[in-house]
């Protein structure tokens, strides 16, 4: 639950969503505490002080923890199917990753960028946020041409940094590359269907590392949580 | 692709949705090859000969490759919502997940019991085989009382082996306890909410050692492939 006017002692939630989270899923009651944060803020908790069908007012509301770090990692995607970018977004968030690049790829359909999901990023972001009791919103950039992105922009992103990208035939696994050198701070992870060779060609040309998962071919979401999960 | 004929040199998909795959989602022509296996068998391809909309007629069958080693991990896992059962059944196969535990909890509805989602885990297991390329599906054991389960049976089942229920609250990290024991054999993951306190001092009698992943609430789809993910 992130408020704007979380400094004050009272604070009012008028949004639609939240207001039905903190009767219909949560339940809570008058006198009853809720777990807050300030978007960019502390996390903390407030008492119900009345409920409504359009908003719930908090009193005695205390700021008081940092958020949670974020995870040493940063994700390059291919823009995923906008059916599945809420998960992923809202996901990637909740885990912690501290920078999310979605870029073009072969495997892209054209499609995609037209999608109005993509407008949507930043409530994908705040439930990712919620699920994680996060206040900090991962850094988000969208880029529309590969090449480009590669070869012009990719270099000053990581520099001094390991990068590494997934690719289902490669030789080394992530466990493999990580017991010698540590873990990468930056992944670059295809969509359903993987990066194509030219792609990773371009990508290990500007020192990213190839890594495989094992043989098994899975779907992005578990892919990027599998990923993840490494650096918790 | 399973198919129940692949001795033959000659095989016949009437699956409808299998059917509808290849044409609509793989977009196979005829001359082309599509990757199949056996259920419980070998992997390997064959080739398209005839496409119609009920039907797709495959030659030149060839088993030739053993499906992927499963992961050196069992998971038990608190019934979750019926909506979510179909994705962490398809997620947990598909990634070698070798045995399966569906337990009830505290937490777990106890209308998840009657969902007609239950009497679809075989489907969900197929699908999971076929995203993850393999043939020999996960043991499924469905256990609905929590107490006599843990008491009477999961003593021996995880007899001479290591285990770890996973509490988002405890002190040690899977990442420390693998550093200095390596990885348990079995992994408790408790559903939306987690496992109440009673359930992890059971599972604790019984020898489970006691794990977090960080202050973060994460979907248990996410939590899965996140703990799956080490044992890539």
């Amino acid at each position: 639950m992130n408020g704007s006017e979380a400094v004050s002692k009272q604070l009012q939630i008028t949004d639609a969503t939240q207001v039905a989270h903190i009767q219909q899923v949560l339940k809570l009651k008058v006198g009853e505490r809720l777990k807050i944060g300030q978007r960019n803020g502390l996390i903390g908790s407030a008492q119900v002080a009345q409920l409504s069908d359009d908003q719930v007012l908090l009193t005695d509301v205390q700021l008081e923890s940092q958020p949670p770090a974020k995870l040493d990692l940063r994700i390059i995607l291919a823009l995923p199917r906008p059916k599945v970018l809420r998960r992923l977004i809202m996901d990637m968030t909740a885990i912690g990753v501290a920078e999310i690049v979605l870029v073009n790829s072969y495997r892209t359909d054209k499609s995609y960028w037209q999608s109005p999901m993509l407008k949507r990023i930043d409530e994908f972001v705040q439930e990712g946020l919620q699920q994680g009791v996060d206040t900090i919103a991962p850094q988000i950039h969208l880029k529309k041409r590969f090449k480009p992105f590669v070869e012009d922009e990719l270099p000053a992103m990581i520099a001094g940094q390991r990068a590494a990208v997934a690719h289902p035939y490669a030789n080394k696994t992530l466990s493999e590359l990580s017991a010698t050198h540590g873990l990468p701070k930056w992944l670059c992870i295809g969509a359903e269907g993987g990066w194509i060779d030219y792609e990773v060609k371009l990508l290990q040309a500007q020192g990213c590392e190839v890594i495989s998962f094992g043989d098994r071919i899975l779907r992005t979401e578990a892919v990027v949580n599998a990923l993840c999960g490494r650096y918790l």
